[in-house]
């Protein structure tokens, strides 16, 4: 008996600190719940889900629907443990090295690109409260829990924002949202500390110029207006692929994780 | 006893089977190595080098010279364990799934390019017995092994690459290896299977009309003048973002996982 506890407790231990999910023992009586989160069906499934996480941020798996469904507590254990934070954090540790590597000449309108949502606000408690990115995108749930302008500010982006300000770069933020949730957009990003920034761009919805244009297509679109307006790109940073490819791109542009959600 | 001699049974298998090293009871006798394995030590490390790998793939972390000393024993375990052999297959299968889907006109040169070097062929044996990526760069000794020509394919590519060749699409190479190295390196793609390509290209360092310039702009460049020649490129491999970033650019592009070493 002793044994099966000590078993139990370093088992929990390991599998925690790995990030595994032990609640898995309802189907199965006869196998003990300690060992089940070790099979190697379990290991084939971390595998597989790493695998295919690292597929969507290298930009090789493209125009996912929804994250796999065997997926569902792999993404859920990247997010409540400490790896999803780690890779942030090391996304944005690597931005502000860059920046502070330049030159940066006073009213040479030097200037970083922000993507607002997964870049410089999180939307992760509506997508833990619906499945962790497996359930299909609505967007009326969506636009009414934006609407609320309850979002939290990634914590390492509010600190590289703050910095690059100290180092005299302007801020621009060019995000997919539609004009209309403007006002809400600035009354959340002010109240969690974004307060200061040259430009904030919506996908306008009214002129319908980009209507059935890709996010990549008005982004890069935007940039491209940004740069005849004569800022100088030097930096830009956004959560999907769309943020930062194409053409008008900064000097160094970054990346940051998202397994949730695909933004042509 | 008994119960210790469970307990060491269980970390290892799991130890094993999550690709962790148990090999680091030398330092320190007092704290059993079954235990040391699973400190918070590890663990923090573990993260934090998962993280330093992402940003590599991802393209965040550029120029590195060597892989951080730290990392060596979570990078040894990427490649021995079962992790970077699936990572590839996701890349692969991806990249497949992609060809399959398009609507191949006969004779109408539709190309798909390949890298060599951790694309076509593997290098893997070589960096194993220099510290996986933890030793600075040496052109001499990696020269004499190239000069070998004994290189294995990578599985999955000389899968694709057949699969390619099946579906009546062109192969062309492109490598940063220089002229000088040609004949070894098409005796060695041969020996493996590569046999029918439409073009293979090599860094011309005679003309030196790459000499000072980054492989990225060499990359380009060629990819330009196949597009001159009547190549339609419609996908590209590499494990270098340099070997498919820039102009030229294919209509779809695939980045295999490399972090070993950066090439600009």
């Amino acid at each position: 008996m002793k044994t099966i506890v000590l078993l139990f407790i370093l088992a929990t231990t390991i599998a925690t600190s790995h990030g595994l999910d032990l609640d898995h023992g309802k189907e199965n009586k006869i196998v003990p719940r300690e060992l089940k989160a070790f099979s190697s069906a379990h290991y084939e499934r971390d595998i597989r889900c790493s695998s295919w996480r690292l597929g969507v941020e290298t930009n090789n798996i493209i125009r996912f629907k929804t994250v796999p469904a065997k997926c569902k507590d792999y993404i859920r254990n990247y997010f409540l443990g400490d790896q999803s934070r780690a890779d942030t954090k090391a996304v944005l540790s690597e931005a502000y090295s860059y920046a502070k590597s330049l030159d940066i000449i006073k009213g040479a309108n030097y200037t970083w690109v922000f993507d607002i949502d997964e870049t410089l606000l999180s939307n992760i408690e509506y997508y833990a409260d619906r499945g962790f990115g497996t359930i299909p995108h609505n967007a009326t749930d969506f636009n009414k829990w934006i609407e609320k302008g309850k979002l939290p500010a990634l914590p390492h982006s509010l600190k590289l924002y703050n910095k690059l300000l100290a180092l005299d770069i302007k801020i621009a933020i060019i995000t997919e949202r539609p004009e209309t949730q403007h006002k809400i957009t600035v009354k959340n990003l002010w109240n969690v500390g974004y307060r200061k920034y040259a430009k904030i761009i919506f996908k306008d919805t009214k002129k319908e110029i980009y209507k059935g244009k890709t996010t990549l297509v008005y982004k890069l679109a935007e940039r491209k207006k940004l740069e005849k307006e004569g800022f100088k790109i030097i930096g830009n940073i956004g959560d999907q692929w769309s943020d930062i490819l194409g053409t008008s791109t900064a000097v160094r542009s970054f990346k940051l994780p998202n397994p949730l959600f695909y933004v042509a």
